[in-house]
């Protein structure tokens, strides 16, 4: 029986890439391994996915009995649901460590970075294994989604060498104009519907026992949304209340002008305010430099819940 | 302000040399780290710190507003009580995953393997940092230590080698004769007060709602404990009764023989039936082949109460 690899729910590119590379490295190393995911995959990752002629992996979301590693979290809340019939063999993540645990020893790459492909660069380093090709144009991928292309603040001096390297091995001469097209293909949201790009790069945290859901959409230009953010805020509101979520929050990140506008819906009329500093008005407020959910949304609104 | 690494309460070898050695690793990398413990020290850890000349790291048992490195466990029981105002910048360890969770992304480094000491080695490797010769010493009689000389099957080819790697570096022509003088100093039990020995490796276990502790004694001979055996069994009563424990176990470990003499005290009346297939019979249970607290003995158990 196969070991799996698994990101979150809601998988975005860098959950994907990293199953299909650190799936690859322990098959290399003779643990048979197979990536898998828990949901649909958005546009970018498709074609992250066709522009270097992977598959999707297989949809798969009950993991009882099964031995898995799982990548980009260490959040019940983000992983299968029936965590506890399976075991884990490791986790690879870049994220504040979640309430996930385990009752055997186990393998944890953790690193503050910006990306999970830039730790599993580390481990084919690490192992002295070879990244074929398409795999490190998979990865590379990854690292500048993740990071905005470099802009995001989570992003290190660690995931820039390691764009660097993966490119070289995959090829490509320009990574920053193929992420600027990754981003292109990202910001399409014409004739998708409205509950398709809330719940695109959707997350669910729990914030000191009260169920909090934060969307990203990250685009080269805010206008896209003109015509559609009224459907967006009365969707996340449905979105709440469906949940039973004490509140959702939709960050639409403008990566060229550097901030974000969140959409807001809660049950403390001054969440905003009090995490960061800025009220939330007609439902909206701007957050000026604001492109990172983890490191600059989830941590002050965590601390505005302890 | 520096940073600090500590271990888990009730410091073991293994706690202490981690923390020596991941503290001058992290200076060496231009953050100011200090180690720390969050108790007295063992007959057998003193013995290390005397033999390669260093002193007892600070007793240090609140660290609200400080931030530092978790070495050699990951659960909130076995940490510092204020954990939670403090900022966890890491946590090296190669036990299961516990509880321990943070607002804010950090480094871990969890590996399957016999001790801690054997992944900060590859910590040093992976930064290309020179171990000095006395550091390496205490590395390596804290990986003997934890693998019972090499003989637990929490032992790996990696703690073997690393061993090997750490003696050549001390200059150490025999380990593992350093590790049965090591063990000799560990055995000795004489003029101890009972409570005291009870203490001398003790770790709280949430289990499922449950507080279980457990103790180990690793000696060379069982016999040593003819005479004082009823004070043990007496004595971890009264501390399950103190603790409000649902259970207190305590191993008494023949490194020689390869097996487990379980003290045992609990609500359950068939515990070690059901979680060890064995049952307890005037409070006692032998255990053949038992010597690993982590690998043998906390897993059945912890899944006896799921």
């Amino acid at each position: 029986m196969p070991h799996y690899v698994v990101g979150h729910k809601i998988p975005d590119s860098d959950s994907i890439c990293s199953a299909i590379a650190l799936s690859y490295l322990k098959t290399t190393l003779g643990e048979e391994t197979v990536p898998a995911r828990l949901g649909e995959l958005s546009p970018e990752t498709l074609f992250i996915l066709d522009k270097f002629g992977f598959e999707q992996p297989e949809l798969k979301t009950s993991y009882a009995g099964e031995s898995l590693y799982i990548v980009d979290h260490s959040e019940r809340t983000q992983g299968p649901d029936d965590i506890d019939e399976a075991t884990i063999l490791g986790i690879i993540d870049h994220h504040k460590l979640g309430d996930i645990t385990t009752s055997t020893p186990l393998e944890c790459w953790i690193r503050p970075v910006g990306c999970t492909n830039t730790i599993i660069k580390m481990m084919y380093d690490f192992h002295n294994v070879e990244i074929p090709k398409n795999i490190a144009g998979a990865m590379m991928c990854a690292i500048l989604s993740d990071t905005v292309i470099f802009k995001s603040p989570t992003c290190t001096t660690a995931d820039i060498k390691c764009v660097e390297a993966l490119a070289e091995i995959a090829g490509i001469d320009d990574a920053e104009a193929l992420g600027m097209e990754m981003f292109k293909v990202k910001s399409a949201v014409e004739g998708t519907p409205v509950r398709d790009l809330v719940l695109r790069d959707f997350k669910d945290f729990d914030m000191n026992g009260n169920l909090v859901g934060i969307g990203q959409l990250e685009v080269i230009d805010l206008a896209i949304f003109d015509d559609i953010k009224a459907d967006l805020a009365a969707d996340i509101a449905k979105l709440k209340a469906e949940g039973n979520r004490h509140s959702v929050l939709l960050l639409l990140t403008d990566i060229m002008k550097e901030g974000s506008e969140m959409l807001v819906v809660s049950d403390n009329a001054d969440l905003t305010e009090k995490a960061y500093g800025k009220a939330t008005v007609d439902g909206k407020v701007w957050l000026d430099g604001v492109l990172s959910r983890k490191k600059q949304v989830v941590p002050p609104l965590q601390e505005s819940f302890a």
